[in-house]
Parts: structure tokens; sequence; C-alpha cells
């Protein structure tokens, strides 16, 4: 087998959710189209990191484009998001996912993942420091609200009672979380007895 | 949002198989990893027509390295294989899973898919008359068997008919299918009446 085809496929490998078969057919795709269309997607990826960068103040995908002047994402950029309320948020496709209902106004933080000793990710290793320098400098003169918005799974419950702990005597800092219950489109019966739970707790 | 994330993800996207919220996820993947890491898999992705061809007898992917001179791959240029079969599969991945076997010796002929008139796949679109001068070559010397290795779908079983049709007076070819009957592993009580019928017809 061609020892470059082999390459190639081992590097598609590498990438979240791609299997062996799913590596080989996505080159074998590649192979059938115009030089030209690869040359695009090659580039695309070798210049990746020039082309994008994340926002130095919330770790968002930035965008050069808006000609935000520095490293700083249009949300951030945006003067008319209200800085009194913050999303902390585990990656950038939660943020997407929420930006998608266009109901949130206030900004957010990444955090780059949850707590998970079982993959060795601490507090440490996510950006905790960030978010603490974040909330002293918007907390000085109004008040925040930090709205925790982590994944409803084991890391993210860590996560979230870590980030109540670490915040919760901070002055002029309130500490708010999503809603839990059920989802919408499910069916009571086959609930789990932590969302019944978390539906009768949360009922208004 | 940044327009060369966006377009890498639309890139992505095209690939087989891949929807919006996993080209996403590729991209992020790849903005966490290290600068020459991407210029790695650019350059893969670029290169990949200059470094990987098809062969030019049977379609499979050829392989450079093995010195073959030509544009040959390497069962092709392997004159231990018997050059008295030839198994006709729909793509390179069905190639590979015959080879994985190791149970195969002779030659193979990849045809680039199956006949579906649904996706405007004729036998005009399939490589069909290379097939024909393949087995033009080859049978004038000696007895030639064609195996037809299509899938057990409605397209696959059509290229099987078309391909007995268009054969199957031609002079020292003699056409076979590979076996049809109970998977292994797969119960006797859930399977479908055809695959009953071809497990009785099939019996030996």
């Amino acid at each position: 087998m061609n020892q470059k085809f082999k390459q190639l496929v081992k590097l598609f490998q590498s990438l979240p959710g791609v299997g062996p078969r799913q590596a080989t057919r996505f080159v074998i795709a590649l192979l059938e189209r115009p030089e030209e269309n690869l040359g695009e997607l090659g580039e695309s990826i070798s210049n990746l990191k020039r082309d994008v960068g994340f926002c130095g103040e919330c770790f968002n995908i930035s965008d050069p484009s808006a000609q935000t002047g520095n490293s700083h994402c249009h949300i951030c950029y945006d003067t008319k998001r209200d800085k009194g309320e913050i999303m902390v948020v585990e990656k950038v496709t939660d943020l997407e996912s929420i930006e998608k209902t266009g109901l949130y106004k206030g900004l957010y933080h990444v955090l780059g993942g949850a707590i998970n000793p079982l993959d060795k990710i601490t507090p440490a290793s996510l950006r905790m420091k960030e978010l603490e320098n974040r909330l002293d400098k918007l907390s000085i003169n109004s008040k925040v609200e930090l709205i925790i918005a982590t994944n409803p799974n084991a890391p993210g419950e860590t996560t979230a009672l870590y980030l109540r702990d670490l915040f919760t005597n901070k002055k002029g800092v309130s500490i708010t979380r999503l809603g839990r219950g059920l989802a919408s489109g499910s069916n009571l019966e086959y609930a789990d007895e932590i969302t019944l739970k978390n539906a009768l707790d949360y009922r208004k």
C-alpha cells in the first residue's frame, strides 16, 4: 500500500471521532477531487493558526476580519453586549449553540474543558485564573452575574461546583446556573431520577 | 465568526459523512495542535495527487515507493499473483477488505462505483471499457475467471447483472460471483427471505 496514502489516513485518524474506515474514505474522496480543491483545503489547514486565533478576553475564536484591532472576538468587541453577565461554557461549540438561539446578550468565558481527573484535566489546566481576573476587572464598578453553563454530566457538574466554591464570596459577583429539568420533546415516563428531581427543584 | 474558520469547516463538511458539528469539532481540534502538525496535514493533502495515483491497470491506489517503474499498483506488479483471476469490486476500500483476508491471490478491477440511475451513475461512468480491454488481453493465451464482487445491495446487484450480460459470451472468460447466504454471527431467525433463498441456492 502507498506509504503517503497510509500516512494521510493516519493523520485523519487523529481527528476526534474518526476511525480507520472513515479516514480511508476521506482520503479516497480527496483523491477524486480536482487538484486546486486539495490545494485550498491543504493551505487552509497549514495556515489555520495564522488565520484563526483565540480571543484574549473570553477565549472564543477571534475574528481579525472584524477589525477589532486586537485579539478580541466579535462578541467581546461588541459594545452592545451586556458586560454585567458572563456565561461560563466548556467549549467554543457550546458558545456557538447558545449564540444560535439569539437569546443571550452578555459575554462568555470559554474554560477549555471541564474538570476530569481521569483525563488529567485539573482546574489548573482550565482558564480559571483568567476568569478570576476578568471578574475582578468587571466587578469594580458594577455587579456581575456569573452564569454557569457547563454540561449536565459528571465533569461539568464537578466544574460547576468548583466554580461556585471559588467565587461564592467574591464581592459584586452573583452566581446562577442554567435551569435543569425535563428536556423538551422527551418523555416523563423515561426521565431518570436526577432529571425528575431537578424538574421539581427548578419548578416555577 | 471568523471567516477562515467558517471556510475550513465548510471544506471539511464536503468530506463523506461529515456534518457541520463534526467539521467544527475537527477545526477546533486542529486549532489546539502545534503548528508543525498542521503543516504536515496541510501538505499531505495539497500533495496528495502528486504522491498517490491510481494503477493504470486495475485502478487500485498505485505505489511509487514499490519501484514499479510505471503506474502499476503493488498487486498488478506482483508476478506471483494469479493472472487467471480478476475480481471486480466497486471501490478501493472493498479491495482492501478482500486483501486483508489474505485468501485471494488473483488480480482486481476497481469499477469506481455501481450502476445507480438515481445518482446518475451509468455503465459509461464506470470502468467497464477498461475491464473489457483487460479481459481481451488476458484471455488471448489462457482462460480467465471473472469474479464479480459487487455489494449485495440494489446498485451492486444491478452492476453484477450488467457485467454478467456483457461478458457472458466472451471467449475464454468464465464468470463467477461471491457466494451468498447467511452471514456468520447472524441469526437464522432474523434472516430476510432473500438471504434464506440465497443460503438454499448456494448450499454445498
